[in-house]
């Protein structure tokens, strides 16, 4: 391994949001998971959770630019699952979600643990993914098309999250345990 | 058509921002420039540009969710010929780019008549583009991945650009022309 990229693997790892995550549920486009991972790597995010029945996780296109690698995702059988699994771990679950209860997105506090839950093309966010969810947050839009594209919707918010947490100075100290640090830092080195 | 209909054209219609655009430098994956198209709707941008070879206007696929009926796309035949007849109108052109001259993307002030450029997916902004941009702008990553896809970037950005300009009250009246606001109002009602 060269020096520059021994330096770039712990320089990326010292900047992992062990409390930040993204659950979708039941988005089965290749490549809007594929999307959704590299926005996860952008911002920090080491575990991404999906619902099944989602795609495996290799045959991705393009759009991944290879960020798969960098990324661990965990499947669960139901949304109520993914939910409750992440809720007893002690995130909040905010749905990327219209209703009444719905905040601009920029109002919610990301530097708590929180997991962004999103929804699919056509179905949105499931009911019962919506009611188990702690809060719901949308991106305002002014134009004739109802919804974003899942992963454009997903940048936009986790920007906002990676936004509020370098102000709290979250992205200066490693935030990952000891242990799962190296674990991750040997997977990489040595794939 | 029905009063919601109307109301709803017409709401749309009032938030249409003419001082804001973007163009493409030689994006041609359909699916790419039909996320941006959308995007483009969502914070109110009428006209978008790109350069050719781009698809043609029709073949895009879901992606779009016929955002492509909302927003018009305007043509040019060289990076040069579009940032050029851009700087003319007014614009700044902002290049989505990084280079030892790249600011933060929040450090833009988005209410000056602003074009953003894009580049393609292996490309980047053309090196021509990237000279004759007024500025360079990047949003910040943490991950092992280089980049974002095209669409999430823009997505990002033309947020700010909207937060920014509805922080000045920008989208609380009509800032399209008389004319220029019945015909589209004709073409969206009447196809
Ligand atoms: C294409 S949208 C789904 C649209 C779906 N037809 C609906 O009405 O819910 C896919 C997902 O992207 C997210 N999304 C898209 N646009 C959004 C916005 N403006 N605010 C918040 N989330 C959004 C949501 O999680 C949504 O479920
Ligand atoms: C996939 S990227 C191109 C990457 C290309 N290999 C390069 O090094 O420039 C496609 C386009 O999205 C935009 N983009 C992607 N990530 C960006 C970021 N973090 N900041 C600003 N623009 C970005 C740029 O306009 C870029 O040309």
């Amino acid at each position: 391994m060269t020096p520059e990229r021994y330096t770039k693997l712990n320089q990326v790892l010292d900047c992992r949001q062990p409390d930040l995550t993204l659950l979708t549920d039941q988005v089965h486009k290749p490549r809007n998971i594929a999307a959704l991972i590299r926005n996860c790597d952008a911002v920090g995010i080491q575990q991404m959770h999906a619902v099944t029945p989602a795609v495996s996780h290799r045959p991705f296109n393009g759009t991944a630019r290879g960020s798969q690698q960098w990324v661990d995702l965990i499947m669960h059988d139901s949304v109520e699952n993914g939910v409750i699994s992440l809720q007893h771990q002690g995130f909040k679950v905010v749905a990327a979600h219209w209703s009444s209860r719905s905040i601009n997105y920029t109002d919610w506090d990301y530097t708590q643990p929180t997991a962004l839950l999103l929804g699919a093309e056509r179905m949105g966010v499931s009911t019962r993914g919506a009611d188990l969810a702690d809060a719901h947050v949308i991106v305002p839009m002014v134009g004739m098309v109802a919804s974003l594209n899942v992963s454009v919707a997903a940048g936009i918010i986790l920007q906002e999250a990676q936004r509020q947490r370098a102000v709290k100075g979250m992205y200066e100290y490693c935030r990952l345990e000891e242990l799962e640090r190296s674990r991750i830092f040997f997977r990489w080195a040595y794939p």
